[in-house]
């Protein structure tokens, strides 16, 4: 289990990619929409690791919420495992807390994901994520 | 520049331990103290990038007051650089805002560090790391 990326909420997107890209020389990898989440989401390399930037699209977007609730920042992270749905079994049978009963396809059929609670990961909106084609 | 670790502010850390360990099963590097910060820091491998896990030990850490104001969860991200001190000089030429003039060592002079403060940082306090001697 390694980590994947680290989830981040922005409210401005092309001025946030600016200051990653710009001020800390990283490198850019992508720009895309996901309208089933609707966020607009820009990839940004560091070493092995993604750092997902998320503007909102729709006001009733979790990351409008999110900012609005608790202003931009780091949103969540994410642990890339083999298999969602075994990871999602074993950790519902030890009693934590799941957002899906079970893990959901989403990014074009390219990963395969659930959330654990916030309340069983000491704070952390913490994503699993299985890999199913590489993009 | 790579990402190097993510920070947790946890309550308790052999609880927090225990949920990465056991539930996730992530592997646990060690457990330190770091009397500078006032902390106790558990480190756990996640691939190439390391969750440390930090657990205030004075009232006035800036852990604890953390915790008081936001809660658990993720508490800064930290980037690894080849050279800290140009990076600092060199963020600061652009306006962004560090939380020391100069980068600090740490932990035992293995570390040279530095903070961008999140109000330069879309809300992450962005730790810039240069590793001086490895462990």
């Amino acid at each position: 289990m390694v980590l994947d990326h680290v989830g981040i909420a922005v409210k401005d997107l092309d001025e946030s990619i600016k200051f990653f890209k710009d001020a800390l020389g990283l490198e850019l990898i992508r720009v895309e929409e996901v309208p089933e989440e609707k966020v607009r989401v820009a990839m940004i390399k560091a070493g092995d690791v993604r750092l997902e930037l998320l503007e909102a699209t729709a006001e009733d977007s979790a990351i409008a919420k999110y900012i609005e609730k608790r202003g931009e920042g780091i949103h969540h992270i994410a642990l890339r495992v083999d298999n969602a749905d075994e990871v999602t079994r074993k950790l519902k049978n030890q009693g934590v807390r799941l957002v899906y009963g079970k893990p959901k396809v989403v990014s074009k059929g390219s990963r395969k994901v659930n959330f654990i609670h916030p309340k069983s990961a000491h704070g952390i909106l913490l994503e699993i994520v299985e890999v199913l084609r590489n993009e």
